[in-house]
C-alpha cells in the first residue's frame, strides 16, 4: 500500500501520520520527489482499508500495491486446486459439465432431464429449488420440495446435484446436496459466505453481476477464511451498457482467474446471454479460453418452463452441444468427466 | 408486454403461441406490418417473465410496456407516502438527516456522536453494528454488542436509531431498532426482503451498486408484497467506469423515483463518493433535486475510525454542513425534522 | 509512477530495467518489502505510458501516482480560470445560461428562440447547425446554412452563439462563432482537438459518454498544449447500465472538476436525462453543486422539432426554469450573467 | 416503433397525435388495454427518432421494435459478405490475421516485422502511422512518414497494409493503403464516416469503447449509406467497471454480430486486455466463437516500443500463437488466408 501525499505537506503532520503507521506494525519507505511525496507501507496490509489513511488531510490518495486476497492467491499456492466431488475431479484439466433445468418443477421433469443429461455426458445435475426472482409475483421455486425431488433424481440416476442456497437458515436442508451454489445476487451476502466457510461442502460461487475480479476473489477468500477450501468460481456474465443481450460474458475472466488464483473456473453460458442461440458459441469460446467446466440450462420442454425458458436448451439441442463439447475438450487435451 | 415476431413467421406456430397466451388468461392485439408482426398482450402481465415467451422460436424479442412493480407504483398510489417514526415524519416535504458513525466502536464514541448530531439537527442516529466488509480480515463490527450500545445511546439521548441488518437470523435482535437498514449488497437478498416484508418495522432500502431503477423498485415491492408498507429508498452511488471516486451519485434517481413511486427517497452522500470533501456539495445537490433526507457519516475522531474514516465528517464539519442544510431546506420550503 | 515487480524478480533483469529507467532521465526509489518490490520513478512522467514499463516481464503492474494533466491541473494554477466572451465572464462565480434549440431549423425559429431566451435571462444562444446523429437517415442539420441563420440571429438580437463543430475542415466557417462546442462523441477526436488548440476561440468541451475524468481533462490538455487556454468543460450525462433514462448526470463531476482543475464547468441537463421533466430538478442540483453554468435546450415548438424534441423545453417552461434559476444563483451568492 | 401512452390519455390529444403520425406517412395499430394504451406505428421508421414522439405529453415512452439499421441488416442480406482485398477473402469462413506493430517506428523495424509476420502466416500488415494518444505529450506516430514506411514495407514484402486514419484531411495520403482502419475513438466521428462512405476502400471499423451493438452497426450503416459496402467490424474490448484489465473483450459480440448483420467480424485481443499474456487465450476464444479474423500487435523489440509495448507480442511469441491459430482454424473447418 502506498500513500500519495498532497503537495507541500506539513512536516509535523507527516510525523504524526508516520507514527500512526508504525503503531499499526508497519514500516515505511519514504520517497520525496520534486512534485510528489510517497510513503510506501511495508508489512501485511491485507486487513487494512485504504480509507484508514485517506482520512488524514495531508494524504491525497491511497493505492494498494498487493492483492488483498491471500489464501486464494496463486502466489501462495502455485498449483491448480483440484476438487473431488462424488468421484469426479474438477479443475486442472478435468472438465465437467453441470446441466439441468433452471428450476425443478416435477418428479417426472427432473428425472427425465437427469437421465438425459447424464446420457449426453454431463457429470452433475443442476436444478433450482429456491429461486431468486426479481419479482415477488414470479414463481419462487418448489423450495424444500424441490430439494427432495433433486435428491430423488440423484438416488435414481446416480447424478450428484448442484443447487442454490438462498439463506443461512436452509443449510440443514442441503446436507445431501453435493455442491452448494451461491448465486450472483448473494455473492456479497457475507453472513452466508461465513456460514458456507464453516461447512465442508464444495461451493460453486457465482460472480456478482457487477463484481470486480478483486471482490469476486475476496468472496472466495471469505469461504477460505472460515476453513472451507473447496471453492470453484463461476463467471456468468457481467452487467454493461449493452441492451441487446442480458449480460456480457466476461471471457477474459478465464485467463485472469488462472493468473490470480488456483481455483477452478466454470462458465455459465446460459445466464451470460439469456438467449439459447448463444449457448453453443459461448461454450466453445469458454473451452478454448481454458475454463474448467460449463454450467448449462437444459429443460425437457422449455416452452412450458416455469422460469428462464428462453435460455434453456431442449434435450436434442443439448445432445448436439455435448457432442461438440466432447470434440473440443479432447482437442484441448483436457479430460471430460462423465458418469456413463 | 409485446412480442415481436421474426420475419415471415409460420402460421401454425403463431396459432400455437396465441393459444398459449390465451391459456394464461391474457388477450391479444395482433398487428401485422410490412416487415414486422407484433402481438400485444392485454391483461395483468406483472408475474410473467419476458423469457416465458422468448423461448418460442418464432419470437424475436419480448418487450415489457408497463412497469412490473404494482404496489409501489405511483400510478396506483398518487400521493406521497409519509412514514412516521418516533414522532417524526419522513417524506412529502418532511426532511430528515440520519447521522452517525460508520460503525459503533464504544459507548463513549456512540454517546458523544449521538449527542452532537442531535444538537446539530439530525433526527436519527445511524451506526453500524453488523458491518458488511469486502475483506474477511477487516473489522466486522461489534455485532450484537454494537446494537446494545446503540440502544443505550437511544435511551440516553432520545435519538431513534437506524442500523443495518445482515441476516434473517438477527431479526429478533432488531426488535427495538427504529428503522432497519437493508444494505446495498443485500438489495436482492430475497429471503431477507421477504422476512422484512413480514415485519412491521420501517425499512431503509439501499440501492445496489449496479441495480437498475426497476430492480430497486422491485426490491421495495418484495417488502410491500409481504405486507410492510413502511419503505424508504436510499440512493448511495452507483458503480461506473470512473476510478477517481468510489461511486457516482445518481442524482437523477431523485426526480425519477418521484415520478415512478410514492416512496420517500434519501441520499447517502458519504458512501456515494467515499471522500469527505464531497459530502457537502453532494448534499446540496440532493436537497435541490428534491430528496427527502440525507444519511451522513459522522465520527468524533475520524482518523481513528475502525472503518471508512475517509468519508466521515468530524463533529465541527458536520455542524457546518447542518447549518448549510438548514438554510437550504428552508429555501426549498420543506420542513426539517429535528429533536431539539 | 511506480512499478510493482513480480515476486522474486531476477537481479540482472532489475538492473537492466533500472538502467532503462535512468536512460529516460528518471531517478529511482527502490523499496523491497517482504513480498513486494517496488520501484518509484522520480521525475517528469507525464509523457510516459504505463505500458512502456509493463512490457518488462519482471513487472507485474504499473501505477501512476501523479495526474498526467499539467496545464489544466489546479496544482499548477490554483485560481479559477475566468473566460471572457462577448462582454460576459464565465467561471469563478459568474453563472451563465446557454439556451436554444437542439438544431437550427429556420430563420423564424432561431430568431424567436433567441429573443425569448435572451429575455428570460440566458447569456448565450446555443443551436446546432452540424448535427451528430446516430442514424445516417436522420436530419443532419442545416449545416453551413444553419450557421448563417445563427449569425443572423446574433446580429439581430445581440446574443453571442455557441454551436458544435464536427470537422477540422469547417473551422473557417466558425470564424464569427463566439464559442465553439466540441461534442461528446468527438471528445477524443485528437486531430480536431489539436486544431482547436491552434485557434483562439473559446471552446466548450463536452465530456464523452464514457470518458473518465482523467480522459476528459486530458482532452482539455490537448487544447491547452496547442496554446488555446480558453476551455470550459461540460458534463452532459454518462452512460451506465440504467435504461429508464438516456444518460445519468454525473453530479459529482462538479466538485471533482473543481478540485482537479481551474477550468469552468457547465452542466447540460437536457442531454443528461433526455426527458424534459428532469431538466428543472437536474438544473437545481447542478447550481447547488457549484456548476458555473447550464446549457438548456429550448424550442418554440418542441412537438415539431427536427431533433430531440423530447428533451426540449418550450418557451413558457423555460421562462419558469429561468425564474427558478435566478433565485437559486442569487441564493448561492453567484452572479448571473444576462444580456437584458 | 410503439408509443406507450400515459394512463387515461385525453381523447383530443390522441387524435392530434394520430394525425401527426399519419402526416409522417405511417399507419397505426391502436390497442387499448385495461391499464395501457399503445399505438403501434406501421411503415418505415428507420429515419425517425424516438424523441420525436416522446415530446407529446400524453406519451409515456417510445420503444423501437425493429432495428434502425437497414443495409447492414442480415434480414435484408442473408448471406455473409465476403470482402476481397489484395487477392485474399475476408469473411464467411475465410480467416485472416492482421499483425504488426502498434506504431511504425523505423524502416528497419517495419520491414523486419512485416517479413516475420508474413512468414508466420499473417495475411495483412498492420501498423500505426497516425496514433490517437490520450496525452498530447505522448509519441503521436510518424504520421505521413510512417505511411511511407508502411508502403515501402508493402513494396518489399508484398504484404498489404491496414492502418488508421484520424482525419478527413488525410484521405489522399491513404490512396495506396489496402484497408483503412477507423479507430474506436472515432467510431462516431460522423464526418469521417461519411467521407469513408464516399471512398471505395475496404474499411475496418473498430467498435467504440462503450458503443452499443446498435450504435456500432449504425456506424457501419453510415459507410454503407455513402455507397461503400466494404466494411468489416472489429471488436476490441469494451469499457466496464473492472480495473485489473484495460478493457473486457465482448466475446458475445461475435455470435451477436453474426445474427444481426452479414458483415465480417475481426477480434483485436491485443487492445482488449492490454496484457500480452492474454493475447493467446483471447485469440483462442475468438476463433472458437466464430470470428473471421484476428488483429494482433507484434513488435520486434517490445521493450523499446514507442507505444503499447505491454500488449505487443515479440516475434517468437507470435510464431507460437500463429502455430496454435493454424491448428484451430483448421479444427473449425475455416480457411486461413496466408501469403506464403
Amino acid at each position: 500500500m502506498i500513500l500519495i501525499l498532497k503537495p507541500n505537506p506539513d512536516k509535523e503532520k507527516i510525523e504524526k501520520l508516520m507514527q500512526h503507521i508504525k503503531d499499526r506494525g508497519l514500516s515505511i519507505n519514504y520517497s520525496e520527489g520534486a512534485r510528489t511525496t510517497i510513503l510506501g507501507l511495508l508489512g501485511d496490509t491485507s486487513g487494512i482499508d485504504q480509507a484508514d489513511f485517506e482520512v488524514f488531510d495531508i494524504v491525497e490518495r491511497v493505492q494498494r500495491v498487493s492483492e488483498p486476497f491471500k489464501q486464494v492467491n496463486r502466489k501462495m499456492h502455485p498449483e491448480d486446486t483440484i476438487i473431488e466431488v462424488a468421484g469426479k475431479k474438477i479443475g486442472a484439466g478435468y472438465f465437467n459439465v453441470f446441466a439441468g433445468p433452471c428450476s425443478v418443477e416435477s418428479e417426472q421433469q427432473i428425472l427425465e432431464v437427469a437421465e438425459r443429461v447424464k446420457a449426453a455426458g454431463a457429470s452433475f445435475l443442476r436444478g433450482g429449488a429456491f429461486k431468486p426472482r426479481t419479482s415477488p409475483y414470479s414463481f419462487q421455486g418448489l423450495e424444500a420440495d424441490g430439494l427432495k425431488l433433486l435428491l430423488e433424481a440423484k438416488r435414481q440416476t446416480g447424478m450428484p446435484i448442484v443447487t442454490e442456497i438462498m439463506s443461512e437458515k436452509h443449510l440443514d436442508l442441503f446436507a445431501d446436496v453435493d455442491i452448494i451454489q451461491l448465486g450472483a445476487r448473494n455473492m456479497q451476502n457475507f453472513m452466508l459466505l461465513k456460514e458456507l466457510g464453516r461447512s465442508n461442502k464444495p461451493i460453486l460461487l457465482k460472480r456478482g453481476l457487477s463484481a470486480t475480479m478483486e471482490e469476486f476473489l475476496m468472496a472466495a477468500e471469505y469461504i477460505f477464511a472460515g476453513g472451507n477450501h473447496n471453492v470453484m468460481l463461476c463467471e456468468r456474465g457481467i452487467r454493461t451498457f449493452e441492451t441487446m443481450i442480458r449480460n456480457n460474458l466476461d471471457i477474459s475472466a478465464v485467463p485472469l482467474v488462472k493468473m490470480l488464483t488456483h481455483l477452478p473456473i466454470i462458465i455459465d453460458p446460459s445466464h451470460a446471454a439469456g438467449k439459447r442461440e448463444m449457448v453453443a458459441p459461448l461454450s466453445r469460446s469458454a473451452i478454448a479460453a481454458g475454463a474448467d467446466g460449463l454450467m448449462i440450462e437444459v429443460h425437457n420442454n422449455p416452452e412450458c418452463a416455469l422460469c428462464d425458458g428462453a435460455q434453456s436448451l431442449n434435450i436434442p439441442m443439448f445432445d448436439d452441444v455435448m457432442t461438440d463439447i466432447k470434440r473440443r475438450v479432447e482437442f484441448e487435451n483436457r479430460e471430460l468427466q462423465t458418469r456413463i
